[in-house]
């Protein structure tokens, strides 16, 4: 059922039919990896993303990028990356020059998103970027045109779409075992701790819309495989302790697709709100709670002639990091449009243009 | 904790000083009940409202008003109505010449609710009026009008008010006990059968959200304290088999409250879906599911210092009809303003009105 499961055996079939991947002749197929080079050494990427490539037997931590030598040196060392392989932000471009890279990660604030996807792209370099893609809409359109331009795949990281109950869950909506789907509520947010770069507009684009309130938009959009028509929201700052002096505090907001499928939602910085979605259809109804979290979720499904509990299959965090930076490598490898593209990121970023919007709001 | 015990022992302190109630002389305090004439024998009259006069100390079925003479002679022999005491929609006015009447308790189809409180002011009794309060803004506003001319009470039977774990909810907010609240999500649905007055525009009014979305929306306005200052939703059809000709099937919102507090809300009749809330504040969290239904209400809090679940202080239904009946009872006996009174029922009127002509539906 999981993603890394399907991708390895495609991999497996079509690799000889693979061109462009450097070096095949000197590594088994077995042994072939993507490598990826670490562009932001924060709390992600050491806490999740680099620890999943330790696990994985198709992606590996091969150069670093930070603004920090002595972390980045001490970091190296404890993924054997060469002293070579070190980057800064100003000499960032020459990892054009560096053969062993094939692909970035962006983990950094999100206003630079859009600059280090490009600049990898010119460099001839895969991008894997972290969602929200990017803080405007201009930004993710420039960013799929650099990749585009330079033939180089662009994967937005959203985990969720990757991970095993997750996915469980689109396809029990897919295959109509909750028959019609009327409405979906979902949630998530946070209270976040002050002096995070989150609550710069600046630097983070927006508040918990575009950080974690992403993850119920994003879910509702791939529980329907539809994209909202019709969005309105409300934002505010409760709080006057000092962090919500740039970006909102709450958003509610509504939707309603095509299909005529209505979804409410809600995410905060402000409050504890345990991510989770209900999609309830006409035979039945399914939640996953928590939904959207590193590890154990759970999905309670109450269908026609079944109710059941099903935990995620993947394990401990950083499991759900294995089956990311996997399925990017099996795009790159296999010459494969990743299906949170470039393209998929941007309608994200559009919605939530609009949901700011009328809330009266500019997004960036 | 509940209502019943403050009122009560209210009642006993106030009672020498009541005028208007019928023979006090006869009674005792213990033995004084209000009686109430039950307009309409439908599902809720008949199956909670007068099984729960039956088990009370305060309230007494003494007449009927039905259009079926057979259906209300049978229910006449179960609660001892003597025959004179058996109404007609046509002769229905007549309550007013009988003096064992104190108080009706309206349960008809939505579009009734309006002429039947009027007539039973007009006819110098007290009203207990199921929720919708009414169809249109206009009828509620006449129907408060008729009530205060005839120095009559009119309440609004908002069961979850009185209902002890929703009561402790509130009080867990109005305590301070959850930090400021940021944010609430609640739904209340199910999956209508064909052939109900509900799915009746003219007998309705309105499909979900005045039926069972009214619940989430009054549970935002009683959680917080606070009425919405913005409210904007949509509506949808999606079923196509016969049942949606006048009435919405889905209809999803977002409200935003005058501190800063947001809500999204759902309602359908095309699913099952639970009745719940969460409310979620800077220092603690409830959620309370089922939040809405006649019996079995839970709540599960994570609060600064204490985590718990508390189920209801209530046994089984229809023990919250006990509840009201008995509140409104107290009302009348201490002459005392209910809390859910006509005007709280006309705001929701007006704020469902503003919900579906945000949605671009003329409510009636």
């Amino acid at each position: 059922m999981t993603s890394t499961r399907r991708d390895f055996s495609r991999f497996l079939g079509a690799s000889i039919a693979l061109s462009g991947f450097p070096s095949p002749a000197f590594q088994t197929q077995e042994e072939r990896k993507v490598r990826y080079c670490i562009v932001g050494l924060g709390r992600i990427s050491l806490g999740h993303f680099m620890p999943a490539c330790k696990m994985s037997q198709r992606s590996q931590v091969i150069a670093l990028v930070s603004g920090h030598r002595d972390k980045a040196e001490k970091t190296a060392t404890e993924y054997n990356v060469p002293a070579k392989n070190i980057y800064s932000y100003q000499n960032y471009d020459e990892i054009g020059d560096n053969k062993d890279i094939d692909a970035v990660y962006i983990a950094l604030p999100n206003s630079m998103h859009a600059e280090y996807t490009i600049r990898a792209a010119n460099a001839g370099k895969h991008v894997l970027c972290e969602k929200p893609m990017a803080t405007t809409v201009r930004d993710a359109q420039n960013m799929i045109g650099a990749c585009r331009a330079a033939n180089k795949k662009l994967m937005i990281a959203y985990r969720c779409q990757y991970e095993p109950t997750n996915v469980h869950a689109i396809q029990l909506v897919r295959d109509g075992k909750l028959g019609k789907v009327q409405a979906i509520e979902s949630a998530n947010g946070f209270n976040i701790k002050a002096g995070e770069w989150r609550l710069d507009k600046k630097l983070a684009g927006g508040g918990p819309l575009m950080d974690v309130g992403i993850y119920s938009l994003n879910a509702c959009r791939y529980l329907t495989g539809e994209d909202p028509e019709h969005l309105e929201g409300y934002t505010s700052i409760i709080d006057d302790d000092g962090r919500f002096t740039s970006v909102e505090e709450n958003v509610s907001w509504t939707m309603k697709f095509p299909s005529g499928i209505v979804a409410s939602c809600n995410t905060t910085y402000g409050a504890d709100m345990s991510g989770f979605y209900r999609v309830h259809g006409s035979q039945g109804t399914l939640e996953l709670e928590p939904a959207f979290s590193y590890e154990g979720i759970q999905m309670k499904a109450k269908l026609q002639n079944e109710s059941f509990i099903e935990d995620s299959e993947q394990g401990k965090d950083p499991s759900q990091f294995v089956t990311e930076a996997d399925y990017m490598a099996g795009c790159i490898l296999d010459n494969k449009e990743p299906k949170t593209n470039g393209e998929e990121g941007l309608k994200d970023m559009k919605f939530m243009e609009q949901i700011y919007k009328s809330a009266g709001i500019k997004m960036s």
